[in-house]
């Protein structure tokens, strides 16, 4: 199992006309949370996917627990960790660092896959590391 | 409990380099379900936040089941029901119709709550109908 | 020189946090536009893809004349013509049949390239129909 | 007349099927050029709209070089200077350090509004920083 700390900002695209974060956005940050933990452990998506490995999400959720606003910075805390060598499961926690606030916790599940959308297993090292 | 169906069309700015639908957008989908069920019931949602009452998430779930393409086809059928006065749960399968193809399921939970989030209960009309 | 009106309506997930739509996503709506204009001269964009045509963006312009709201029912009246046998440039009207608004109006240029990038022309009833 | 250069890293969300940035997604990155800019000079666009200044888009241009490809870091140099008392212009270029690539130039129009709507004068001292 392995962990990660991610940031980003609330873009005024983000907002919607109730002045808060819009729901759909926390699975965007979601995103960028799981890339930077994968990053962090040597293997950016990015070269995941060049070497043939995709990662499609099978499963997400998300517990909305404070409104985050226009401009605030949040950090988004990954945990990742294999649920077998062909799945992968990632906890979020999108955290307002300027209140402590703790806005949204989640969940992804992805399969493991190749480019003919087979699946199949992770990379040795990335297993070993989310193990 | 009610239920209703609302169609969309997959954009290509909701397909990603995976070249099918980004798992985010369900969430935007399943908005345009909600409210195609609440205007069947006569209460267009614009016009629940016009009298005051919003609608936050809460908790949002997707499980996906099949990729859905650019320019699928695809409908939403939505069932609403009441969990407590002040709380709503919608529950979404997104299917194709062109290959009878189950592409997602899942579900939203929302709180009721007045322009100064303070917990309120639904309209009774809307109560009714979800209950 | 050929058009075509699609409709679309306002979005949730398309409104920002001064309660109007946001003004990227009228280059969405553009999409949709252009897209529709292409299946009504029989050939969808997605048959062009996988005839191997793209028609990537090369410039987009919008001009915002009145704001368009949540739940707001658009037209989007596209017309398309022909400015090479490589380039195409599609003209956009949004318009709110509720009150006779001219939301925005636009235009996008987009070069017709193959699957390698490389420049091509258009299908030749596509060009006919644009010309 | 002023600028600065902001920073992003290109999200899975906004990418699209031919495999690079969709083109919308430019104008929100403008957004974060234009935000950094005004926050750089002293006033986040957050405190502008808490102290009832509101710059809504009236003009939006993007003009496309190379296309910018999933986790690619780019930079977006804004520049911005004041038309009148009450309109703002921004200019954006869009540039990726890795190769330095200029992957798009841009440019942005707002009206300076007050809460109502009305034309207002931006103040002083960003006009001062912008003229």
């Amino acid at each position: 199992m392995s962990h990660n700390t991610a940031r980003v900002r609330v873009r005024y695209a983000e907002t919607d006309k109730m002045q808060v974060a819009y729901y759909a956005h926390y699975f965007v940050w979601f995103e960028v949370g799981r890339c930077e933990l994968l990053r962090s452990l040597g293997s950016a998506y990015r070269e995941l996917e060049a070497a043939g490995f995709m990662l499609p999400a099978i499963e997400a959720h998300c517990e909305y627990r404070r409104p985050a606003r226009y401009d605030d910075e949040l950090t988004i805390l990954t945990h990742g960790r294999l649920l077998s060598p062909a799945r992968v499961r990632f906890d979020y926690e999108v955290q307002r660092p300027a209140d402590q606030a703790l806005t949204a916790v989640g969940h992804t599940v992805h399969a493991v896959v190749d480019r003919d959308g087979r699946p199949t297993r992770l990379r040795a090292e990335i297993r070993k590391a989310l193990a």
